[in-house]
C-alpha cells in the first residue's frame, strides 16, 4: 500500500474490519467513494459517527431503541403475556416484516457460546428470567436460530424459566422443517429429520 | 424498517448505496457495529469523512495522491519514456505489488462506455495525448481490462496517440491468455481463442 495516501488506507482498514469484507473488497468500496460525489463519503461518515448516538436498549425487551421503551413495547394491542425470544434485534425486524407475531419480544443479543467466551451473563437472560418471574406469562417462544448454539441456548433457557415460572407456563420452540419453496431432494439430513419428527396431522 | 431508530436506518442506507452491498448485508454490518466497541463506528466515520481531504490527482499521471506529483512519478530511476495506461488507480497498485513495471503510468479513471454516458472527455485521455505529443516517448502499453469497453478504449486511444506522436512510438496491449495456475478445460472460448492467437515461439 506504499505510495497510497493515508486517508485511503485508513478507510480501507476500517472497511476491512467489518465482517465479510476483505481487503480487496474494501479497496473497491473506497475507490467507488473516491469516484462518487463527495457527498457519498460525507453521508457515510456522518451516519457512522451518529450511529451510536442516543441508542439504548428497551427497558422491557432489550430491543434497540432511542427512548426508554421500544416501538413494539409501546404499541397498543400487543399480547404481553406471550414473549418471543430472539437472538438479535434483526430477528425482531424479520418477524415484524412478516407480520406473523402479535405478542412481544425479548432480545438476547447473542447465544451461549462457551468457546467464544459468551456465557449467560453476557446475554440478557437474567432480564428475561425476571420478566417471567414477575408472573402473568402464558407462553415463551424460543426463536433462536436452528444452530448448535441456538439449541443449547434454548435448552439452558428452558431450565431457567421453568424454575422461576409461578404460573403454568408454556415454553415452545419455533418449528424446524423444509423452508417454503425449497426442494426436498436438496435438503440436508438434519433438516429432513427435523421435518419428519415435526410432522403433523393433515 | 418502522420501529427502528433513524441513526440505524441512515447507516444501513449509506452502506446499501455501496456497490455489492444489499440491504440485508448493510443491516448485518450496522448491527455488527452496534455490538462492537463504540470506537469501531467512530473510526469508520472519521475515516470516511477524512477520505477526500487533500486528495488530488497527480499532475503527470493522474494517479491519486496528496501532493502535486504521486509517489511513482517522484520516484528516481523510473523509465519516463514508457507509459503503462490503466483504468484505475487500483490497477497501478496491482502492478506495483507485482513489481513488474519500472516505467511510469497513466490513470484513465474509467473506460469509454457510451451507454453509461462515459465519453473521452470524462476520462484523462486528453492529458495522455498531451504527454505523448510532448515527445520523448518510446512505448505506450495499453493495460485496460480485457473487456468490451477496455478493448474499445484501447482502439480509440491507439488512433488518438498515433495521430499526435512525433517520434516513432510503439503502442502495445498487455497479453491475453490463460492465467497462471488455471485449467485449460475450464477456460472460456474467448480466452482460449486469445491464448491461441497470442502464441509465441517456445
Amino acid at each position: 500500500m506504499k505510495n497510497f495516501p493515508h486517508s485511503i488506507t485508513r478507510l480501507v482498514d476500517a472497511f476491512a474490519a467489518l465482517p465479510g469484507i476483505g481487503e480487496k473488497t474494501a479497496m473497491r468500496l473506497v475507490f467507488h467513494l473516491i469516484r462518487s460525489p463527495k457527498s457519498s463519503s460525507k453521508e457515510l461518515g456522518e451516519a457512522a459517527l451518529g450511529l451510536r448516538e442516543n441508542l439504548k436498549f428497551c427497558e422491557k425487551c432489550k430491543n434497540i431503541t432511542t427512548s426508554n421503551l421500544c416501538g413494539i413495547c409501546e404499541e397498543d394491542g400487543r399480547d404481553e403475556s406471550r414473549i418471543c425470544v430472539v437472538e438479535e434485534a434483526l430477528d425482531v425486524l424479520a418477524f415484524e416484516k412478516a407480520g406473523v407475531w402479535k405478542g412481544v419480544y425479548h432480545v438476547l443479543h447473542g447465544v451461549l457460546n462457551p468457546l467464544d467466551g459468551v456465557g449467560p451473563e453476557s446475554l440478557t437472560i437474567s432480564d428475561l428470567v425476571k420478566r417471567v418471574a414477575n408472573g402473568g406469562m402464558e407462553e415463551i417462544i424460543l426463536a433462536m436460530n436452528p444452530s448448535v448454539e441456538g439449541e443449547a441456548t434454548a435448552m439452558y433457557l428452558t431450565k431457567q424459566l421453568q424454575s422461576v415460572a409461578t404460573d403454568k407456563i408454556k415454553i415452545t420452540r419455533i418449528a424446524r422443517g423444509l423452508p417454503t419453496g425449497s426442494e426436498l431432494s436438496y435438503a440436508d439430513e438434519v433438516t429432513l429429520n427435523a421435518a419428519m419428527q415435526g410432522r403433523r396431522d393433515f
